[in-house]
């Protein structure tokens, strides 16, 4: 019950960058065949290297061993293997023996160093991981290899995604191309998501990582599915530009503006296939003091699970959002305050409106897709978080009733 | 769907104090005569005060009118005036008129002074404070007073309670009585929670003030229905002790062991009636650095709805408490978790526990009440929270797919 999934531009090929996939039947040995769940990105050359992992104490042994490897490796990373199907996490000490296996697997396949590659899982929490049946596909992955195969392995690195998510852009002659899995359960702060970007702009590991974290703030940490804080969130980002041979970028301004958009547009995409989301919701938040105030205060709206239901009920249910606000932990000033669902304002200095009619907020909250816009009247920063709704029955109980 | 509420014993009246309760048709006016919503407790001589009150920043007038009050007059309260029906919170200037209105109405009907009156109210968000039906029905509460009327003020105060929840305590030859409310939202930090607790144990100002946090801390505070940040969430606490003449209690030991109690039982009540709660799940933590530690842990346990509805679901998923646990943002060695599902052992030094089958998990999870038991293995403190699961469709999507 994806909201509106856009219709993708077909993923353009980023020259350096070959991608194969493989059916392993990581999940279930009788998936063998039916769907793909091995991803391979192979770097022709190697590849500067950034990532940006999840905040979890209990993040798998993959999230370890790709942060060791960016460290360690940033400028020189010839390989991504990533799973659907199982995560290799909260199984304890092994979890390290089979993300390893898994790496030398893929380093074995792509003919490269085992401290070239990284790796990522996602899929079952707490189950053995079936290196077995990885170990029997690869093979198949390395064949695929296909510089124009980053649809399929879109596609391969879906978990209970609806639908298979990836964006490109270009940046004068080159290219940024990106595939994303999210979804998986309804908590913002859970869903593993994993992001895999190559672009063949001549960038180095020194410009990449800072530059990843700014764009994660603003796209990836901005969806109420919230990639910081599962098991394995992984953003990956791989620069074959310098191992191509062109003169590195000084002016890195004009590819970090095209790769947060890149990156919104990836972050859209896993809001729009929440589970169970049946609308999409903007919330922007000015006035600020802070860009990460402004960040806190809209997450912690879209996180609200009352709010959620009265997205999900057409309900303006606007003392939910208060409410919200006043539990983000950001210094309010509550006689501030405005409030507008698309063009109709809500609240003004703390006060409703004195125009606001219930009706007219009623049939902004009725659409599929609308903008909330919370001013704090504090300050300059601002910042834009994405959410869905919550649906079902946990509606019949607090959507259709206001305490 | 209550969760086994359990047969109340009676609420012992408290020397000191009379109750009375109106109908006022606070919510709307048909409900007038229908329902009672109005409740005044009245100390016949002063009490001494204390006060818990709400974090969110949007908090309503009425709380920080009653924080005022307790500063400025904590040995010298006579009486706690409470509507349920409208929260008089989120309507902008007209709050601190509204609540001042009611203050002084019961002033006058109890024969006080203002500064001697705290109020509290609970119900709709935003809507028009209704001074004048709540006015028209004063007669009726100060016509009520008795000092057996605390389960009618129990029944009186409830908004979307499916049961009255009262509790009462002996202290030698002291009695203490409370009456509660919450339910409402499914969210913790959101149900909007009232509490109404008196003594005649002899005890000042001073020494209720910080004991009433520390009881707040180890009860209300550690039930993910959570009262710290709802705009009206409010416990008071009178004593008419010394007002009586009794001399002062040094040693006060003894009355915050019972004070806990009643406390912790009142918490317990209002988890057992959150809305759509099938099961009552207690969550020791031990093992932690210190006590505030555990109940972060817990408390990050007992909120995520990926746990809840795997309580929902009967699904003994260990993986989502280990993320919960690994999200509440308290340090962690994950090597050293071990986790307990009643008697049955699940994880040790962070590793599956050999004997452990998932069949022996399942048995706990389907009981309608099981204790989770995290050892974190850094130290000697620990907390106990007390939580429920999330039901209904909500669960159609989670509890039965582990991702």
């Amino acid at each position: 019950m994806a909201v509106n999934p856009p219709a993708l531009l077909p993923a353009l090929p980023v020259p350096g960058f070959r991608v194969g996939t493989a059916s392993c039947g990581v999940k279930s040995a009788d998936l063998k065949g039916k769907r793909q769940d091995l991803t391979m990105i192979v770097a022709d050359v190697p590849a500067h290297a950034a990532g940006v992992f999840t905040q979890n104490k209990f993040r798998a042994a993959c999230v370890d061993l790709g942060e060791e490897a960016i460290n360690q490796q940033g400028k020189n990373i010839r390989c991504i293997i990533g799973n659907a199907g199982n995560a290799n996490a909260g199984v304890g000490d092994m979890e390290r023996v089979w993300s390893q296996q898994l790496i030398d697997l893929a380093a074995s396949a792509a003919g490269c160093g085992s401290e070239q590659v990284l790796s990522a899982s996602t899929g079952v929490v707490g189950e053995a991981f079936p290196i077995d049946r990885i170990a029997a596909g690869m093979n198949e992955v390395v064949t695929s290899l296909d510089a124009n195969h980053w649809q399929a392995a879109a596609h391969a690195i879906r978990t209970t995604d609806t639908f298979a998510k990836w964006a490109s852009r270009k940046v004068g002659a080159y290219t940024i191309t990106g595939i994303s899995k999210g979804s998986g359960m309804i908590h913002p702060n859970m869903a593993t998501m994993l992001s895999f970007v190559a672009t063949d702009a001549p960038l180095s590991h020194e410009q990449l990582q800072p530059m990843l974290k700014r764009v994660a703030n603003r796209s990836f940490n901005c969806i109420s599915v919230d990639g910081d804080t599962s098991t394995n969130d992984t953003l990956y980002l791989l620069s074959s530009g310098i191992g191509l041979g062109h003169a590195p970028l000084e002016d890195t301004t004009e590819f970090e503006q095209a790769l947060t958009e890149l990156c919104i547009e990836l972050a859209q995409l896993i809001t729009r296939d929440g589970e169970g989301v049946s609308k999409f919701v903007t919330i922007k938040v000015s006035g600020s003091k802070t860009e990460e105030d402004a960040r806190t205060v809209g997450r912690a709206i879209a996180v609200s699970p009352l709010v959620k239901t009265a997205f999900a009920g057409s309900d303006a249910n606007w003392g939910r959002i208060l409410v919200a606000i006043g539990n983000a932990g950001v210094v309010i000033d509550r006689r501030k305050v405005g409030l507008k669902a698309n063009d109709v304002t809500m609240l003004e200095a703390g006060n409703l409106h004195p125009d606001y009619r219930d009706k007219d907020g009623m049939k902004v909250f009725e659409k599929s897709e609308f903008t909330l816009h919370v001013d704090l009247g504090l300050g300059d920063a601002e910042a834009t978080i994405w959410t869905g709704d919550l649906t079902h029955e946990y509606i019949v109980i607090n959507a259709e009733y206001r305490t």
